[in-house]
C-alpha cells in the first residue's frame, strides 16, 4: 500500500496529506442551515452537516493530493449517525481516487487488535463471505502495549494490502512526559523508532515498508534523528500549520530523495476560509479556500525541499 | 462515579467486571442460528447475535456483580451494525442497574481526546440540546501521548460525573517493551502511575478518585508496587482467568479494606458453557455457566483476600 501512497505523491508533486476533521465552528452556515432544517438538532444533523463540509473540500482538492486523514473521534463523538457519516466519507474519497488515513490511533492486545485492524483496514468473515469493515487504507496505531498490539495489524496489512503509521513522537506539548523519558541510553521514541523499523521488514513494499511513524512537525530535531533510525519508514507528520509547525521544519523527516515523509494540514486547509487571506469570510467560499490553502502549503513545502 | 462503582461492588461483595467481548466461537450455535435466518450473512445478523448473546448473559449475571466491561474493537469490527449493538448492550446493562466500563483504550491530544470523551463518556452539543453519545460509565484511556491525551477526559468526567482507568501495566507479553523501560531510575509504569495520583487528584470522588488504572493480573509483583504509589486510584485488573491470573495474585491490588481494586474475566465467564466443569456444551447453557463461572470466581478472589 504504501507504493500505492507513493505513487500519488509523485503524481501530484504533494507529499501532503489533508485532514478530513470537521467541527461546527468550521462548517459555513448555508451547510449548517440546510443539514439542521432537514433534520432538526440532533446527531443526523451534525453527521450530514460533516458529509458535506467534507465532500466540498475534497471535490476542490482531490486532484492536488494523494490522500485525505479523517479523524474518526470527530465522527465518533456524533454517535452512530456520526459513524456513519465517517463511512460515507471514506467511501467518496476513494471514489475521487484519493487514498484514506484513518486517524484511529488505536491499540489493544492480541484478537483484539486484530479486531480492530479488521475494522479499519481489513474485513471480517461472516459465515462463508468476507464484509470489510470501515475499509480505509492506513490507520494510525498506539505503541504503548507492545509487539502484542501492532503485529496483528501488521497481518491484516498483508492480508490486504493496507499500511498503518505508529505513533512514535506525537506533536503535542506534552508529548514528552513519556515518549522523551531517557531509558537504555536513549528517549523511548528512540526505542519506538527502532522497533517500527524491525516491525517494517515484515512488510515491506518496494523501497518502504507499509508500517510507518507518526512524528510531529513540532519536533524537527527529533525528526531527524528518527528519520536515520528508520530508513524504511515513511513518517506522517502532523502540526504543520494551525499547530505551529512549518515548511522549513520539515526539511529533516524526508530522504535524500525527496520521498519519506508525508504531511498533514487539517484546520489550515478545512477553514481556510475563515481566514481572510482566502476571501471574504461571509462569503463562506469552503472549497475554493482549501484549494489555495493546499497551493500554499504545497509550495511552502516545495521551496524548504529544494 | 467511583464511588457508585464501589457502592456496587460493597453491595455484590463480588469486586468483578464481567468483559462482554462477543466471538462468534463463543456464541451458541442455537443464538447463530436465529441471527443469521433473520439477517444471513451479514454485519446485521453477527451484530444481533452478540446483542442476544450479551443479553442472556447479562439477564443471569446482572444481581451478582456491579459492573461489565464491553471490549469495543469486538463490535467496531463489524462496522455500523456491530457499533448499535455495543449501544444496545450497553443501554441494556444500564437498565439492569450495572455499570458500564467501555473497553476502547482511546487517546488523543486537546479537541480531539475531548471528542472521544465526549462520545464514550459526555454529551455533545447540538444547537442548544445536549446529546449523549454511547455514555458509558467509565472507559479505558491510553496515556501514551502525555497529560494532553488525557485531561480532556477527567474535565468530561467532572462535568458529567464518569471516570477513567489509565493504562498502566497491561496483561500482555510484550506490555513491557515500553513499560518496563526504566528511566529516572525507575520503570515507566511507574512513571504513568504517579502521574495517575496526580491527575487523579483533579477528580477526587469520596477515598478514591474518578481517575484509575489498569494493571494486568498478570505481574502482581508491580502489581504491589503500583498500589503504593497510586494510593487513590482504583485498580481494573484484566488477565484473570484465561489470560494466566489467579485469585491469589490479585491479594496486592487491594488495599487493606479489600477495596480499590475491580477484576475483568471475560473469556472464562462468557463462554463458561463450553468449559464441561459447567455442564454438557452441547446443551449450550449459556447463562447459566456464566453464572456458575461468576460465582465460581466471586469465591476465588474472596479466599484470596481473607
Amino acid at each position: 500500500m504504501i507504493k500505492k501512497l507513493i505513487d500519488g505523491i509523485k503524481k501530484t508533486e504533494a507529499p501532503i496529506v489533508v485532514g478530513l476533521d470537521p467541527k461546527t465552528d468550521f462548517i459555513p452556515k448555508r451547510i449548517l442551515d440546510k443539514a439542521f432544517s432537514e433534520f432538526g438538532p440532533s446527531q443526523e444533523a451534525v453527521a450530514e452537516s460533516f458529509f458535506l463540509f467534507n465532500k466540498e473540500i475534497v471535490d476542490n482538492i482531490y486532484d492536488l493530493v494523494p490522500a485525505v486523514k479523517p479523524q474518526v473521534a470527530m465522527y465518533e463523538q456524533f454517535g452512530l449517525p456520526g459513524l456513519e457519516a465517517y463511512k460515507k466519507t471514506i467511501d467518496y474519497c476513494h471514489e475521487k481516487g484519493l487514498l484514506v488515513i484513518a486517524d484511529v490511533k488505536r491499540g489493544d492486545i492480541g484478537s483484539t487488535s486484530e479486531s480492530y485492524a479488521i475494522a479499519h483496514l481489513g474485513a471480517s468473515k461472516v459465515g462463508d463471505t468476507l464484509i470489510k469493515g470501515f475499509d480505509a487504507d492506513f490507520a494510525t496505531v498506539n505503541p504503548y502495549l507492545g509487539s502484542d498490539g501492532v503485529k496483528p495489524f501488521i497481518n491484516v496489512c498483508n492480508e490486504f494490502d493496507k499500511g498503518i503509521f505508529v505513533l512514535v513522537k506525537t506533536s503535542n506539548p506534552s508529548s514528552g512526559e513519556l515518549q522523551d523519558k531517557v531509558a537504555d541510553g536513549k528517549p523511548l521514541y528512540e526505542t519506538v523508532g527502532s522497533l517500527v523499523e524491525t516491525w517494517g521488514a515484515e512488510s515491506m513494499d518496494g523501497s518502504y515498508s507499509n508500517v510507518g511513524a507518526v512524528v510531529g512537525a513540532t519536533y524537527p530535531e527529533m525528526g531527524k534523528v528518527l528519520r536515520d533510525i528508520m530508513p524504511h519508514a515513511f513518517i506522517l507528520v502532523p502540526g504543520y500549520g494551525a499547530q505551529g509547525g512549518k515548511g522549513k521544519d520539515l526539511v529533516h523527516f524526508f530522504d535524500k530523495d525527496g520521498l519519506g515523509a508525508i504531511v498533514n494540514s487539517s484546520r489550515g486547509i478545512i477553514a481556510a476560509w475563515k481566514n481572510e487571506k482566502y476571501g471574504d469570510p461571509s462569503q463562506e467560499l469552503l472549497g475554493e479556500a482549501a484549494r489555495k490553502a493546499v497551493l500554499d502549503m504545497k509550495e511552502d513545502i516545495a521551496s524548504a525541499l529544494k
